[in-house]
């Protein structure tokens, strides 16, 4: 994506809005606060987005107009991407009644992405990684010096590269006779670096010649339902190739509870660590070969996963993670050789495991809290992974706070009538017309629509709430005017999607169950934030900075979030979408090794909370039920907005 | 054996000697110097060595006579043991002549045995193993207290015992969460301690319940020919068992050049590896069980060997060193799980194998050195371990040079015409009439004589010398009135047993070429142990103490090894027989972390020098090929007995 910005002014509304270039004109008015009837979720086939071009260069969304509506000049907004600054005009059919104009609408706001800054990195003389190659020409042995190859290679990588407290293992010991030789005594050594500075500096692996132009990492995150890698290259810090697939123990088990169960099972502990590493490998085999290497070229593979993940991956049973009191095997990792577990590396290649917290609180978080910087930040800052298992991190340089807490699967569409993942065709922007109580919607893909994913759940239930469509308990205005809303076998929902603009032949609905499903959630993760603050003696108001983990994090629109009360209200500019913070910090720490030596020190300032152990947890989840919260002064603008629009 | 002495006053030689309950009579005199006529070897056939019991008691000696005889006080000497203060007279048709009285005897010494001292070491208070067992009662975990598993562990290790700098490795880390609950939290923690103080101190094992009475540790020296082991009860410090076995690549090479040509083969690496594993497996079971304890419960095996075995043992191709410039592989070896070369132990023990200083100065060299204490010595000392391969160490506590050289077989029975091992039937001891020129002999197992053994040669090869039947170059006086010298197919000889008294139906004897083959090893070792003074500055008058290790060590007759010019003339007293001194050394190291991390700064101190690169070398070794030297005057004492005869 380039940096290129345009302006656009949406007529009658007057309002403008900055995208970026190429940005799609109905996530513009989204985003603008400008409602656009829309319902085939961004295929074009319901024709309902039709805007008129007044200024300005749109490229594409006139190939289903008649020539007679281009000439007017008609596009579909859902098929138009913004190439230059434009006026739009909504005309009368798309926007129904301008009456909606005069109402205090909240436009959208896209956090800023958390940037992996290499160039950063470099210029502070960071891009020194665990994992090193030193050339070495050395003097072949003769009769009145005929030290040990070892010893010969030890000393003269100390003489020449200042390299100490050097140690060999068997393996590599075997083989250097043979390769000093077949180098004709000119070899690379790769040498690992020890996490403590008093360390050994182990080497790893003997070459003949100078390979040093050749040495990459591969960062991994080790996710329930995902696993994404990156070949790294440690002398330029680029990175060749990623990729990311499903693990394969999801036919196991969704989420890491039933994950554990399962490895309960007769064998089932193996299968899961067989499993896992299939993906594993699966995974580096597409990448090794995108980025053009060998497999034996890469000296570290960093792993972020939490505690389920991590100790499936080593093998280790993690059958007390669920039971009272929720006791982990272990916090911290001892470097390992990768192929020892089935990694598909070279025999040399070390793997370095992320530390965790908690049973709930795993390297994937601290990977997160590494690879934001919240570490090393001033600002007090509220972390979120948002999923099915989240987790809470309150801190900053000085003391961080953590926990976790169970929000149930609504965030990843489990337990919702038409919940499913954020794949092609979920809808997951959503806005809907204070008068007409029409949807506008957008798909993921843009093809028609299939459910509704967590983001889209939001967003949805959000737009319902300040639109006055459903209550501060999630419950519909069952008096409001539109036949979208009805009662089928006595469950009140609404038509998001009307079934021949599906792709399932059915109504696509949001019922009171799949709302009261997704106010349990948040309000389960708002009020873990609240107990935490509560634990350590601050407040919500203490909050200068929200930092958004995860796959999930990174799709959540902030203000729907904000309005159903799953993050406290802030300046949406103070919030940062940190990606996959797991895979991030993993690739931090691949390329320097100062970084893997903080995360120690980090795992230490970080306290884990028990909410289970909490008792006042239980009293801030029950006034989280509501939209946003009980306590609305938590939520000023919001409640000026809703005072605006007199919907109290 | 007891402590109790006797005194044998021998007549009419007038001859007094001090020997231990027990003892053979016909070793006792040979120690006093007193000869009597025996050629069975000890079996009690040929029936000339009897002596007649004046005063005391003696044990057996009296099965294979007449009752007439008996009742005279007769006795055969090879088949009576000492059990009493006595007064022997040696009857005239043992004794031939009693003008050999007035000859300047040479009495034999038995050279002090380097006793391991156990009481010494607990006094010191060093009985401090590298590997140690810790019991714990921790805390269950609680909601309040939900530490990872590991680090419970290892907080508790912190608080209950000072442990610190504690680390785990992936194989017990998944055993910990399981073994934790099976204890009760009861457990016992193995911890192998760094050589390096500010080293990692690593949890190996974690057992449920109080095991600390259970550690054990295997010490065992890696040997070409005999592979011994000991088990000790790191608790007591007592040795609870041992055993020795031929090492199972002998079939593939009686030496270490022989065995590297053979690894050199294809697939001849793997071939000696899996033989000596086997053989290492083998004395473990037997020494397991001789112990009554389990292999799971040894924490740590130490292993002491030469640079080709222990190679061989890993796993490392030997080939360089064997070729110029000699250059080995490595002569620090990391610390490993010995599973992982195939040790048939628990999957904890750690295996710990001694340092080396070169090619041909190996681990035993320096297991030799730490257990005999050379490295504390005040004492400038001589250090010789005595072989096909041999190794000399001079120096003290501040300082120490060594070198190795190949003395060829002949210490081993090599290359000698009746040449055999030290094994059932070999003479031994020898004495010669100077008069009639008739042998006395003893074999080992006191059986009929098969052959001649290392320590027999020098002694045969001695006697002739002293009595002046061979001359300096080694050639026979042919001139002498005895049947027993003779020329055979041109070549000259002396008969030692007539093939009536052999088990082999041959005459048994030795030849001037084989004196000659014991001449250039003799003279290769002392010329080494010369040129190695000269190039530390110093001469063989500056020697305080020799120390003698190895198999062959133990057996050699000092008196006789300084006549031909094997050892320097010292005082006997001075000279100390270390015995197995690898084993001691790998013992000593598995009682005490200390000594183990001292090996380290005294492989360190080792300078090496190679023979083929110290041109003086050669020169010293045509000087040494003379019995005892050409250069008399490093010999004072023999020069005077010889003077005495009148054998120049």
């Amino acid at each position: 994506m380039n940096d290129i910005k345009h302006k656009i002014f949406f007529q009658p509304h007057a309002r403008e809005i900055e995208v970026a270039d190429g940005e799609n004109l109905i996530r513009a008015a989204m985003e603008a606060g400008v409602h656009i009837n829309a319902s085939c979720g961004g295929e074009g086939v319901c024709g309902k987005c039709r805007v008129i071009l007044e200024k300005g260069e749109i490229e594409g969304g006139t190939e289903k107009l008649s020539s007679e509506d281009r000439e007017k000049g008609y596009h579909l907004a859902c098929l138009s991407k913004v190439r230059s600054d434009l006026v739009v005009r909504i005309p009368v059919e798309s926007n129904v009644d301008a009456s909606v104009l005069n109402l205090a609408a909240s436009p959208r706001h896209t956090a800023r992405i958390k940037e992996f800054r290499l160039e950063s990195i470099k210029e502070q003389g960071l891009l020194i990684p665990p994992v090193e190659k030193r050339y070495l020409e050395l003097p072949p042995p003769t009769a009145q010096d005929n030290l040990a190859d070892v010893t010969r290679l030890i000393n003269f990588l100390k003489i020449k590269h200042d390299e100490h407290r050097l140690v060999v293992d068997l393996n590599v010991m075997r083989q250097i006779p043979e390769l000093l030789r077949e180098g004709d005594f000119k070899v690379t050594a790769t040498i690992i670096r020890p996490v403590r500075e008093d360390g050994k500096n182990q080497i790893i692996l003997v070459e003949p010649g100078d390979t040093t132009s050749r040495n990459f990492a591969v960062a991994m995150d080790i996710g329930t339902t995902t696993v994404y890698g990156e070949v790294l290259d440690l002398n330029s810090g680029e990175v060749l190739s990623s990729y990311g697939d499903f693990n394969g123990q999801i036919s196991y088990g969704e989420d890491v509870i039933s994950r554990i169960i399962f490895s309960e099972k007769n064998g089932g502990l193996d299968i899961l660590q067989k499993k896992v590493i299939e993906t594993v490998n699966n995974v580096l085999g597409k990448i090794i070969k995108k980025a053009g290497i060998r497999k034996d070229e890469v000296s570290t593979i960093t792993l972020a996963g939490n505690s389920t993940m991590t100790q499936l991956l080593l093998g280790i049973n993690p059958r007390y993670i669920r039971r009272a009191p929720y006791v982990p095997a272990s916090i911290l990792y001892p470097p390992f050789n990768a192929s020892d577990i089935g990694i598909d590396l070279g025999r040399h290649t070390i793997a370095l495991l992320y530390p965790g917290v908690s049973s709930y609180v795993g390297g994937d978080i601290v990977a997160g809290v590494m690879g934001s910087g919240l570490y090393k930040s001033d600002k007090l800052t509220l972390f979120m992974d948002i999923g099915t298992n989240a987790e809470i991190v309150i801190g900053n340089k000085d003391w961080m706070a953590c926990t976790a807490c169970s929000a149930g699967p609504a965030f990843e569409g489990g337990g919702i009538t038409f919940g499913m993942r954020a794949s092609k065709g979920a809808i997951e922007d959503f806005s809907i017309d204070p008068v007409t109580f029409e949807p506008m919607i957008m798909t993921k893909g843009n093809v028609r629509a299939k459910g509704i994913c967590g983001s889209g759940l939001i967003t949805i239930v959000a737009s319902l709430f300040e639109n006055n469509v459903i209550n501060n308990r999630g419950k519909f205005h069952q008096e409001l005017d539109t036949e979208r809303i009805r009662q089928k076998d006595g469950i009140w929902e609404y038509v998001l999607v009307w079934k021949d603009n599906t792709q399932i032949d059915r109504d696509i609905t949001i019922s009171e169950p799949d709302i009261d499903n997704l106010i349990r959630a948040k309000g389960a993760m708002y009020s873990g934030a609240l107990t935490l603050l509560e634990e350590v003696g601050l407040t919500i108001n203490d909050i200068e900075q929200i930092i958004l983990a995860g796959g999930f994090g990174s799709y959540v629109d902030l203000e729907s979030a904000m309005t159903i009360g799953l993050l406290p209200e802030l300046d949406p500019k103070k919030v940062i979408y940190l990606g996959n913070g797991s895979l991030l910090g993993a690739k931090m720490s691949s390329y320097t090794n100062q970084f893997r030596r903080d995360v120690g020190e980090v795992v230490k300032m970080m306290t884990n909370f028990e909410l289970a152990e909490t008792p006042s947890y239980m009293d801030h989840y029950v006034s989280a039920l509501f939209l946003p919260h009980t306590e609305l002064n938590y939520f000023p603008k919001l409640k000026e907005r809703m005072d605006a629009r007199k919907v109290w």
